[in-house]
């Protein structure tokens, strides 16, 4: 009789880990490519004897970093959260890492009862590279008019169609997402965008940086950022930013965990 | 005749460099490793086309990151300082980057005329490692005693004979260096130490690091560190803090170039 089927798999258990996702093909596990549910799923194995299903918060695209990732699994392992937190970060690799573990019910759902999201984006815009950065933030060589894209990014709050700011290949139905806030502060040549929304669409927030780079740029008017909304159509919004300066950068859930 | 016969050799260029030195194995260039200063090489052969001898301030170890290297090297090339920094960024590497390019004397030595360099050592001291953080800082798993450190190091300060604080196949023969600033700042996590010397032994200030933790672990009593200084023995210091918290930040030169 094998040990697992002893397992009382009772216990449902939520992570909370960041992670540089400079190295990593995103979340979802892929046969061609490494990703960072399977390396959690490998320390998983390392600290349980077996391979729990994880599921995530969302899936993260290539290259996108989170500072707040969430994704939960079952266990019968007795041990305590605190235990297994330090247990699964020795297995980790070091641009990983788990911050906290609860126990939540055994009804929880990682993905689906997520409330909110909130991504950053950073943009170093200067002429010069920052080696330090390079990674971590899209580098652009203009100043960027914070206040154009400010304005044109108040277009963006509150609950609309965003088809217009989806890539193709997402499967996704309804196109209807609420956007609560969006920030934009500047930290010296650092212009940190923050955006927070009940869900959001395929590379949704990428396209709105592209969009805003595009006002401020002048290649889009700001007051037109409105009438691109309600075209509902992806060609007339600006490109989709790269990756490497995007953050999943908190989940709310339903009963605040 | 070759081209090169032809190149008025009169111009001397300076540098101003900054590079994350995770992925190199320091400044010089080496047999069987990748460095900095081949890098650089390798791009002014290609803005140049020919291959000049360049000058670094001072040699740095693998791993270790600068905000502010100089080197200097000759070219009878007409460009502009400013199109000089762009065309060698354009064949640079993300990690290193030319910040600044100025036409100096040509009695000017990168190495030899500077008068003080500053370099900064940074320690996350949380349980906790943070993924962004990991290339860039030591990661001190428990909190720093900053009160000790600062009265230990109040010892390195002004003109001593720094045998204790170098570790074994340097090649000079005078030891005495005069320690003109020693800082050390807490931001939330984040201890900063910042020194300046007119020069600096071999690991010097990684065992001035490493020697300044034992004493925050209390496996050092900060008045001894006077002791250490006046007994010549590297046996008597703390170990070599790794690489990778290091930076040079700052170089000094005679007429503040």
């Amino acid at each position: 009789m094998k040990d697992q089927f002893l397992i009382d798999k009772n216990r449902k258990l939520l992570l909370r880990l960041c992670f540089d996702g400079s190295a990593y093909h995103g979340w979802q596990v892929q046969k061609n490519a490494i990703t960072v549910q399977q390396l959690l799923q490998d320390a998983l194995m390392r600290v349980f004897g077996t391979r729990p299903d994880v599921i995530g918060c969302s899936r993260t695209d290539a290259g996108v970093h989170a500072n707040d990732f969430c994704c939960s699994f079952e266990t019968g392992s007795k041990l305590s959260c605190e235990v297994i937190v330090r247990a699964i970060n020795a297995y980790l690799p070091f641009d990983i890492a788990v911050k906290e573990c609860f126990e939540v019910e055994n009804t929880f759902h990682a993905r689906y009862d997520t409330v909110a999201k909130e991504y950053i984006y950073k943009i170093l815009d200067e002429e010069k590279r920052n080696p330090f950065l390079y990674k971590y933030s899209l580098h652009y060589s203009h100043k960027l008019d914070c206040e154009a894209m400010y304005i044109a990014s108040r277009s963006f709050l509150g609950e609309h169609d965003f088809t217009s700011f989806c890539s193709a290949g997402g499967s996704v139905k309804d196109m209807v997402r609420n956007v609560m806030l969006f920030e934009i502060e500047r930290q010296e040549n650092l212009v940190i965008l923050r955006i927070r929304a009940d869900g959001f669409l395929y590379n949704m927030v990428r396209i709105m940086v592209g969009t805003l780079l595009y006002v401020s740029a002048g290649r889009i008017f700001y007051g037109d950022v409105a009438n691109i909304i309600t075209a509902h159509n992806r060609t007339l919004a600006g490109p989709t930013a790269p990756a490497h300066g995007l953050y999943l950068d908190r989940v709310f859930y339903k009963n605040d965990i």
